[in-house]
């Protein structure tokens, strides 16, 4: 539901926001521009489509007249970087000159940096002191987890906002103290803009006529977008104009959840993995997984969540035969008859895992990831996946087209969406059951 | 060497670069700019610095303005994304527009598209046409991946090169066609502009006082760059002047990485993995690996390198203590005496699993990566690595602050810079040894 302070939708369309970002090492392909896609997704979830962001080196010159020309276009401007004590370049004092502001020395930094250095048993050292400037009719905005602020400054009836670069810095000033002051003064919606319903199995095109029939009901007060990255399907139903609240778009998700069954993952934007990995806590069952070629992505998947010890018992990236019956118990004659890329022995390590951990679900891949390796009758991009359950073991022969990550990738992907579906059935079939026995409907 | 045709480095310095990524979903933090990426880390191979990247809407408006200012201020300008059949945006139309060219329709480019569609067993669909379109005094890249073709051309003295959005069309066409286009025009040099040193260990400023006194005796001929990134540094050693030969340049990278010692980790870019994969290979000898929170990361490390069934024998992610006990025989009153993040724990867990898999070496990583764990005595951020190699097997404790990726991604570095480093010794110690019996001096 909208809060009553909340700006209308169309409202914050209309306002042009610009990204500045600085720094020859962006240009120099050394980093990714990081600060894009975050920064990017913090304002589309507030309903604000960026609408340029710019990457330019660290010379003076080149800031001055890029951020005269971005200054002059926008209503919002966020530039990153060029904050920190060991810049030789000139980002503050290049843009108080176009803003026609002093920069003011406030003792308050000093006293903020200080205090870090203090706790991290260090003397300050004079260069820091550069960073303990702000804008004459401006503001600043604390730096938990670094020594340079940020600087906010309102003139002319356009916001400007000066962040420090590294991401572990710039990220919670963001979450925490920019985007409430933009939703304040209207510039930003003060809740998520969408819905976002996330899909797995079914390609954008097929999703889009499943679901048409649900957004027809509603024409134009409903606005669609589809986002497909990895075997997955995002959907964001929104309402830009307001027409719809918030609480029908929360029911027309729900809808549309309905409708595609277990090729619904979730709402929002969790992993694969997290979902399995719920549904298994649910239910408190155990999970143990055995790969070769995609070595370690599979575990990975799962210890990337806090707390998946409490459902992930362990897995075994098992490069050599050795390994394998030495960590899994796969029989040596399996592997010399069949190969260690096979359905069998595919079964064997999912049951060999579970066993071994004492797990109640054993996940398996192997298979030839590329460039090198492969047979005649498994080419490389021939993955086997293999799943053991309380119900049985089964196996499925996969082939993916493309480079070595792309493999891995799409073939940690295909166990973990039949892990998911698997529990998905396993939890609606103990419904069903309880619904047989005890009388109640779910 | 330089060959008789490549132009002079400070030439290729003067010209002004430009890259145009087109793409909503950009602006939306939904897809990477991997483009700015590859594109600035290609260019700066080759001697020149990408003086700006922008990033605009799909929209017509935006990019014939933004096309226009862009267009002025470059000689050479790339655009990404905007050319495939689906798209309803007018790229190439708004371009025409500004460049005053007519686009026409080539034949080549529909046989091209219909031969690929043919090839994967489909027949074209009509809006493929859209892509059979070049401006009338331009060329077309072939694009051996996908149907939308790039393409080139050359006015008012400048070149505007247009190339398709998906990375696995965009990065070949570009090295293949483009990279040496712009050669063969002096835009850009025709090998690589500087050796690079990676080096581990040591931080940015102490690798530069150390190599200063190599770096003095060659003055402003010889250029220095540094990047830090993960605890390795790497040393960038140009001319931009040309100066000096790339045969010196070589000679003073080799001059660097001796006195660096075994702080020197490659010459290019090689991961740490690679490295310490290669020098096992080298010698025969195999590695597995064991561990925790890391949860696989440290297997794919090895893993992510094709060929590594060469020397790497496998790993286990053991997250249960019940899963250390079976997979590594940790013994449970270890595990009940110690805990599990201790040093004890992780000197059995290497040991375990180099004798289970029957390696030379075995590396082990414990720890409390957080956000949840942790004790008094081992506090969120303590690792435990340990290494057993034929000489012995050893443990350290450390102890990182952060969030839980970066725990894990340093804790990772620290156990592969561990086992590089008694890799090289273990090699070093072969050849004074050999020395010694031989009567040779290395």
């Amino acid at each position: 539901m909208l809060s009553e302070n909340s700006p209308a939708p169309s409202s914050v369309r209309t306002k042009r926001y610009e990204l500045l970002t600085l720094g020859d090492e962006l240009l120099l392909g050394l980093t990714a521009n990081g600060h894009l896609t975050y920064i990017g997704a913090q304002l589309g979830r507030r309903g604000v489509l960026l609408q340029r962001n710019i990457t330019i080196t660290d010379e003076a010159e080149a800031i001055v007249s890029q951020f005269r020309e971005s200054w002059a276009k926008s209503d919002v401007l966020i530039t990153t970087g060029g904050l920190g004590p060991t810049c030789d370049d000139r980002t503050r004092e290049a843009i108080a000159e176009v803003l026609g502001q002093k920069l003011v020395f406030e003792p308050e930094i000093v006293k903020a940096i200080e205090a870090r250095f203090a706790r991290l048993g260090r003397k300050m050292t004079d260069n820091n002191l550069k960073q303990a400037y702000r804008f004459e009719r401006g503001e600043v905005l604390p730096n938990a987890h670094g020594t340079a602020p940020g600087l906010w400054v309102e003139q002319d009836g356009k916001v400007l906002i000066m962040l420090p670069g590294p991401p572990n810095e710039l990220q919670p000033m963001f979450a925490e103290q920019v985007v409430p002051r933009l939703a304040e003064r209207g510039l930003l919606l003060d809740r998520e803009a969408y819905v976002q319903i996330r899909s797995a199995g079914v390609g954008e095109s097929a999703l889009e006529v499943k679901l048409q029939p649900i957004f027809d009901r509603y024409g134009e007060a409903l606005s669609i977008a589809f986002c497909a990255h990895q075997g997955q399907v995002d959907v964001r139903v929104s309402s830009p104009s307001g027409a719809l609240s918030f609480t029908q778009l929360d029911e027309i998700a729900a809808e549309c959840a309905k409708l595609l069954g277990e090729d619904f993952m979730c709402y929002g934007s969790d992993s694969m993995a997290k979902v399995a990995g719920d549904l298994l806590r649910a239910e408190e069952l155990t999970l143990a997984v055995a790969e070769t070629a995609t070595g370690g992505m599979l575990a990975s998947a799962f210890t990337d969540i806090c707390g998946a010890s409490k459902f992930f018992a362990g897995g075994c990236v098992c490069y050599s035969n050795e390994s394998k019956m030495q960590l899994l118990d796969v029989p040596e004659c399996l592997l010399k008859q069949h190969g260690a890329v096979s359905a069998e022995n595919a079964v064997a390590m999912a049951v060999g895992a579970a066993e071994r951990l004492g797990a109640d679900y054993g996940l398996a891949i192997t298979g030839f990831a590329g460039p090198c390796g492969g047979t005649n009758e498994n080419p490389v991009g021939t993955i086997y996946i293999a799943l053991h359950s309380p119900q049985g073991v089964w196996s499925k022969k996969l082939h993916y087209p493309g480079p070595r990550a792309t493999v891995n990738r799409r073939a940690v992907n295909a166990a973990l969406d039949w892990l998911r579906r698997e529990l998905v059935r396993a939890s609606r079939g103990a419904v069903v059951m309880g619904g047989q026995t005890g009388g109640q409907n779910g």
